[in-house]
């Protein structure tokens, strides 16, 4: 009787011998804990910490944060594919750089065209048409694109951890964001099935568009100048300008997320900062502060001064990406 | 016996006789009638014109369709306030127009300074500060200032049968939005509290934010240049980069919003726009074709032919304002 009495005390009043795991692709450890701590704070009505679920905003990066970015953005490949598709009908990129190396496969000289050389065949690539086609045209690249070193679809080498995190903030009445760098237009196709995030809660850098009447029909057409550029301190400004709140937690994996974690961290309240540290050459890849892309220094640096969390790929994670 | 199974059938199955009304405040007619088939349609599963809960995605302007916009746009107003207390930190204000004149209280130079006037007067009191000490600002004037005619603060001169439309709305699993050509930092403020939308769900015209660590707190801090104007053509284009989606319902008052409308009209399915038609002299106001605010012209000439609803205050609202 005394042995019932205690399992029924432990089952149904403090719950904690059948506690659900809602992270079990978290291996348990220091950033697994502060997240559970976290959460648990905020969410206790009456507690010292405690947030009204309105206020619950968590924004997340994207690249490298939430699907893979090694070796190389994953929009920055469609924009390649999209030049290379589209070469037919501009026969000046046979004599035009960057475009004449890329066309050529000359990864050297497109290189070192650098983020301006990126840009310009960015602009050639994702403005011209209107909306409905630009997100026709991301859709069926992500939908039929493989990542050579994973072989599955762009679209699924995303975080399992993060899957479950992100669904586990929901539960705890968090609104969930994706606050990136990449194209705003970009993400959006894929943002509700990959993460439950629906289009409205996504954020990211923009071309300018028009609203024109083509063929009849209103449109938005897409022109070939950059609006916004929501990176670093430009994360913020976003921030406020999509949702208008503070976030409470933010979660990144490079220094281009500092800024954003520092505008999280510096409400008041209890906060959470988090980075993911690519440690894990095996089943993703391992790189930091000397890399091309997702170069995270300065944030390794500052983490412990500043509380930020450093999520440890290899260590924290038990699986990398969703299914077997 | 029979007349309980059949009072029993009313109720339960079909639910008719005891028919709650969502929309206390619109009185029957064309305008309710269209109101209550739109939103029967998209949501009866298994219909024709059925929508998935998440492409439920309704837009309202904001002044002239949500709360009164009459004799000049309230966030003018907050402008005029603004400039008058702070013009001993501005003595140059005393010999610069349209400052001087407003000042002075010389309006017909005002009013002959037209647009430009206003956005200069706009730029002068919406930037220079942090966001946060801007919402202090905006907050502390809503909280405040009353309508000259209605008695009431700015922030109850709202429609009680739009209040009623937005919950019936949201409650029939409708995502409920502003889009406005005011201000996106001045109405976030009060938007949760009047209607129930919260500030990620409000889009507007904004000017450019900075972030910068200022006195060792890291803050955005509002710059006097435009960002991105909301209105007329901008609204498609500002529904596209916050929400991502095209509306099924937009409502508006003015030509102003008649591109929003165009571009929700344009999409596949059934679809509804709306006008507020301000006919109300006693109630309300009664202004249309010839108004300087919320010029309602073009706009009640193609509604027919485009199947526009046009709702007549006078006849169509049973009720204005919310309370007695």
């Amino acid at each position: 009787m005394r042995m019932l009495l205690t399992a029924f005390f432990i089952i149904f009043v403090t719950g904690s011998a059948v506690a659900q795991d809602f992270l079990p692709s978290w291996n348990d450890g220091a950033a697994k804990t502060a997240i559970l701590e976290f959460v648990t704070a905020v969410t206790e009505k009456g507690g010292r910490d405690y947030v009204e679920p309105a206020e619950r905003i968590a924004t997340f990066d994207h690249d490298g944060t939430l699907w893979v970015e090694y070796p190389m953005y994953t929009q920055v490949l469609f924009i390649f594919d999209r030049i290379k598709e589209l070469a037919p009908q501009h026969p000046e990129w046979k004599t035009t750089q960057p475009f004449k190396a890329l066309l050529e496969g000359d990864m050297k000289t497109v290189g070192a065209a650098g983020e301006k050389g990126i840009l310009e065949m960015g602009m050639a690539t994702h403005s011209g048409m209107t909306a409905a086609e630009f997100e026709q045209e991301v859709s069926n690249w992500l939908a039929t694109t493989q990542h050579p070193k994973f072989k599955r679809l762009y679209s699924e080498s995303i975080y399992q951890p993060q899957l479950e995190l992100l669904a586990y903030l929901r539960a705890n009445g968090f609104k969930t964001f994706i606050v990136s760098g990449g194209g705003i237009q970009f993400m959006r196709p894929i943002s509700e099935r990959n993460y439950g995030i629906p289009p409205e809660q996504v954020v990211g850098s923009s071309v300018v568009s028009e609203f024109q009447v083509k063929d009849g029909q209103p449109a938005l057409v897409r022109q070939p100048k950059i609006d916004f550029i929501n990176d670093k301190a430009g994360k913020p400004v976003g921030i406020y300008e999509h949702i208008g709140r503070r976030p409470i937690l933010a979660f990144g994996n490079s220094d281009s997320d500092m800024q954003m974690i520092e505008y999280t961290m510096a409400g008041e309240g209890r906060r959470l900062g988090l980075f993911v540290h690519h440690t894990d050459a095996e089943r993703e890849y391992a790189y930091d502060r000397k890399s091309h892309v997702g170069t995270l220094d300065k944030a390794l640096d500052q983490a412990d001064a500043n509380g930020w969390i450093i999520v440890d790929m290899k260590k924290d994670w038990k699986k990398v990406f969703p299914g077997k």
